[in-house]
């Protein structure tokens, strides 16, 4: 029988907790990345997801990740914080930094942590997700390694530096927005050069700087931030709030996951927490909240639009959809999941995805 | 003798003061709406600029701008405050926020000062700006009345929410960030209209919500979030942020300062200062963005580009090159400018821009 590429979602995020287990990380640090992990998946982006599995373990082996450095708080006081990841789990960092801002923001009203010596810390929906949880507002930036050039560049300066905002709602899904500061993301342009299509003016430039539509040319050259210049001072204050201001690598000193073998990678984040309570009751928010998005919801639909939809909606039904039917993985990715099972003795195959008995 | 079309900054600041103080306007309050008008205009945002003193003053006449009124805090505590603007000057009430936001950030580390009552506040440069003077990084965001339709919509429904950041650097420019959320400004479709040329795909779409290349279609149409379904997930968080969370209008209960004269506008902004030195000596901040902004310069460039651009600085540049050589204005903005001041006995010719003799 072959291997299986559909898992449940809680059977798989125990066999990735008990892989890093077993790869050394401590028990409760180990839940929170498989969490990131497999809650990424779940939301539909596959790329923050379990195909991490690998690099993350690489970089432990590389002790390029130190999955027991203590995190420690450089500077404090009751609203803002310093936090150094030491080179931890950027998912172990960030929840940490989080807790505390939700924490000082409760207490104060709005909160500001800032955090150096981390590393890709999944997906900033897991942290909006986690403030909604507690009725707050988060808006969490990171900085991420070379990836797009500045207007006019040629060449990878800025990462795709990722914003992500969550406000709680009412009866309504809350707003969860989540972000690349890039127009597409490079995967878009590897489909459109596989199916040998052109790619829309605005989405890359080739190695020379210049607009291409060309997708093998683009593949050679660099996404571009969204909207041209706007995405680019977007990305740049991500840049500035998550590492000039932490201490945390910018632009260049920011290290490649994948290719920097020899430094870790000084990722740096910032987390803004908001109580809503100090501006009026959570309960009118929340009204306000569901008014707002029944509005934009009742707006007339263009040609050919089903439905118009809220930042985040798409992911939460995709959650529940597949906490329900069970999470697709590429071959290749189970394939890889599988030869790390081996490896530690743990079986892939019983987080396989078992459709339930309907009476 | 004709009109002068070409004004000396200063002399027409002062004019523009006195329209207001004629007009019934504090001097205090009449001198800040001249400084951010015509800041708008020294920095090349002549949308923002002196043009708008007709309708200011056309808006205070029909009692939908109350310059007499007091600015209230109706909630406050050591890092949050709620500001009520009562229908006064959004430059006024704007600049009152930034107040009490800087001041809280230096005593704490972090504020936020939301902002309800108020109008449209001018352009987010004018705050980033003094904040950068006190060496303070802020964030700001408005809401705005609506123009934009949501993903998937037809017709507007979100303002063009712009968003402004200030950061100091050392020797270099600071930063300034100062942006509407849509990927160009309406201006621009009706510049291609009067010419007859087309439009790219994603500036705009026609009345019945479909992507359109014809400028004309556009116009009768709406403008578009940047960067689609991005830019109309941000837009929805400023106005969370400007409106939702303050208890001002958002969405549709913004109103449109040239058409609804039943209405105050009820714009809400939010303030976000944070004062560097609780993460780094200011000193060492400044260094750090000195390199980050040099980096960035020396970047190799793509062809014909002359100079990688750090955002604000052409509107630096533009601001000391019009202080030394005047500011030009329409003809008919001067026009209207003119009858104003004769309403009230003040002269624009005073104010033209004379050349000084260089020895």
């Amino acid at each position: 029988m072959g291997l299986p590429t559909k898992f449940d979602w809680q059977k798989l995020q125990q066999f990735c907790t008990d892989v890093f287990v077993e790869a050394g990380v401590e028990k409760e640090k180990a839940k929170v990345v498989a969490e990131s992990l497999i809650q990424a998946d779940l939301r539909g982006v596959a790329s923050h997801g379990v195909v991490r599995t690998a690099i993350y373990l690489k970089r432990i082996e590389e002790s390029m990740i130190n999955p027991d450095a203590d995190i420690s708080i450089e500077k404090e006081n009751d609203v803002t914080a310093l936090v150094n990841g030491n080179n931890n789990f950027g998912s172990v960092v960030g929840s940490e930094a989080l807790k505390i801002a939700l924490s000082k923001a409760k207490d104060q009203g709005i909160s500001l942590v800032g955090v150096k010596g981390s590393n890709h810390f999944g997906t900033g929906a897991y942290y909006a997700l986690k403030a909604i949880e507690q009725n707050m507002i988060l808006l969490v930036v990171s900085n991420a390694s070379q990836t797009m050039p500045p207007t006019g560049g040629v060449r990878p300066f800025l990462g795709t530096n990722p914003i992500a905002v969550g406000v709680p709602a009412g009866n309504s899904d809350p707003f969860v927005l989540d972000m690349a500061t890039s127009l597409v993301a490079r995967g878009k342009i590897i489909v459109a050069a596989q199916k040998g299509e052109s790619i829309p003016i605005g989405w890359a430039v080739d190695k020379n700087g210049n607009p291409t539509t060309d997708a093998e040319e683009a593949l050679e050259g660099s996404v571009l931030p969204l909207a041209g210049p706007k995405g680019y001072a977007i990305s740049m204050f991500i840049d500035i709030l998550s590492g000039v201001l932490t201490g945390a690598g910018f632009g260049k000193y920011v290290n490649n996951m994948y290719e920097n073998w020899e430094d870790p990678q000084n990722v740096g984040h910032s987390f803004i927490a908001i109580d809503i309570n100090r501006f009026m009751q959570l309960k009118t928010f929340k009204q306000r909240m569901d008014m707002y998005i029944e509005d934009i919801k009742s707006e007339p639909k263009a040609d050919g639009v089903e439905e118009i939809l809220i930042p985040g909606e798409i992911e939460s039904r995709r959650e529940l959809e597949l906490k329900e039917n069970g999470i697709e993985l590429p071959q290749k990715v189970a394939e890889e999941l599988n030869e790390i099972g081996k490896r530690y003795g743990l079986s892939l195959e019983d987080a396989s995805f078992q459709k339930q008995n309907v009476k």
